[in-house]
């Protein structure tokens, strides 16, 4: 059978246990990974994602957009935040974002060269647990956490992913996580909102006047993107 | 108020946000943290937990004896292996342990020194709570996990001084790792041998014969030991 393991936070990335063939799904749900899924339902071309300031801003001379925040708040430089409405605007069609994020893009940047990475939220759930089973790869589901901490939305989409999983009757989970993950999703998801009222970063969204965008981040299968991370640029690969 | 905060595993501690005065529980309830409790119920004097082989058996030529496994199993220079049943032998009253394990003995050497740091498990679950309280330290409950993994066991007694510690009116949950432990905990509470059947180490443990220890590991509020390491020893301090 093919498992399934949750890592809750990219510092725990060099302790997964998985065995090729793998498949990671990045999620950071409140905001950089929905932004990336709103982003390719958007028609756009591609995202660079960047972990410097120095990188976004060699990316601009290369006629790119940029979009870059730090702790939530969009930097001086940058054309736009970390919101997922920001990706929705109609000139942005067929353009070149590089995007720089506190968490989100940082865990996409650590992981292996070669690694089979698609970005993963609530929107595209089933684009991509379709694209873990008909591409026969073992789930990887990395939770992007909050500047290497634990975080309550991420591992509910990590347990959302799972229960999906499982429902082929295909995978097996491989981890405690896993199975953490799977509960806790259970708790809530007869209403994952009322859940994520307690969350650290959904209070510290509403204290920068941003959480207007968390309804939308919890709506579920309204995108079938599959944004896949080749090592230098994420492209829609269901298009 | 003071804070709760919960760390997954001791990968994740240096990550950890929790300010002075902070008490520092350890958990390993398979089995580490369960038998240094159950050895001080067995007026045993003090034990010193080390990290290496040779550190080990440098404890014995000051005759103390030696406990020590590698991923579950005795080893062969040690006296006596990880099971709390090792440590109730009445020939180790008022002797000294030294006491080398693959997750538990480990996690207490990370600690920054002077820390407040004491032993968790099931088995002095109030005695511990009571601690945190009477010192009034925020508390960081921290998880030893399974080389550096989270693991089920460790998280669900996180959970359970997390619900006594809410319970006193004077504690608040500061993290998402304190609010999802909770929650497991409250899934596992009603039977939490039964919950435990999926944790992964529990499975190892079966496949070594080792695993008739995990009902005794799950015991509540059977001791009155806060066992407390002052950096160099760990001695009961409730006695």
């Amino acid at each position: 059978m093919l498992t399934i393991e949750v890592c809750f936070t990219p510092a725990l990335y060099n302790y997964t246990l998985s065995e090729e063939p793998i498949g990671i799904a990045v999620i950071d749900v409140l905001r950089a990974t929905t932004s990336i899924t709103s982003a390719f339902d958007n028609l756009i071309k591609e995202i660079i994602p960047v972990s410097t300031d120095e990188e976004a801003l060699a990316e601009r001379s290369k006629g790119r957009y940029i979009a870059a925040e730090k702790d939530g708040i969009k930097l001086d430089y940058a054309d736009f935040g970390n919101s997922p409405i920001n990706f929705q605007n109609s000139q942005l069609k067929d353009q070149s974002i590089a995007y720089k994020t506190t968490n989100g893009t940082q865990t996409i940047k650590i992981l292996k060269p070669n690694s089979k990475v698609v970005i993963c939220s609530f929107l595209n759930i089933s684009a991509i647990s379709e694209w873990f089973v008909t591409n026969q790869l073992n789930a990887l589901l990395l939770c992007s956490g909050w500047k290497n901490k634990f975080n309550l939305e991420d591992t509910m989409l990590a347990g959302a992913v799972t229960e999906k999983l499982l429902e082929t009757n295909l995978y097996k989970i491989d981890c405690d996580s896993a199975h953490a993950a799977l509960d806790l999703w259970k708790i809530a998801k007869p209403n994952p909102l009322l859940y994520i009222q307690k969350a650290q970063h959904r209070e510290r969204l509403r204290k920068l006047g941003l959480d207007d965008v968390i309804e939308f981040c919890l709506e579920q299968d309204t995108s079938k993107a599959v944004p896949f991370y080749d090592g230098h640029k994420i492209i829609d690969i269901n298009k």
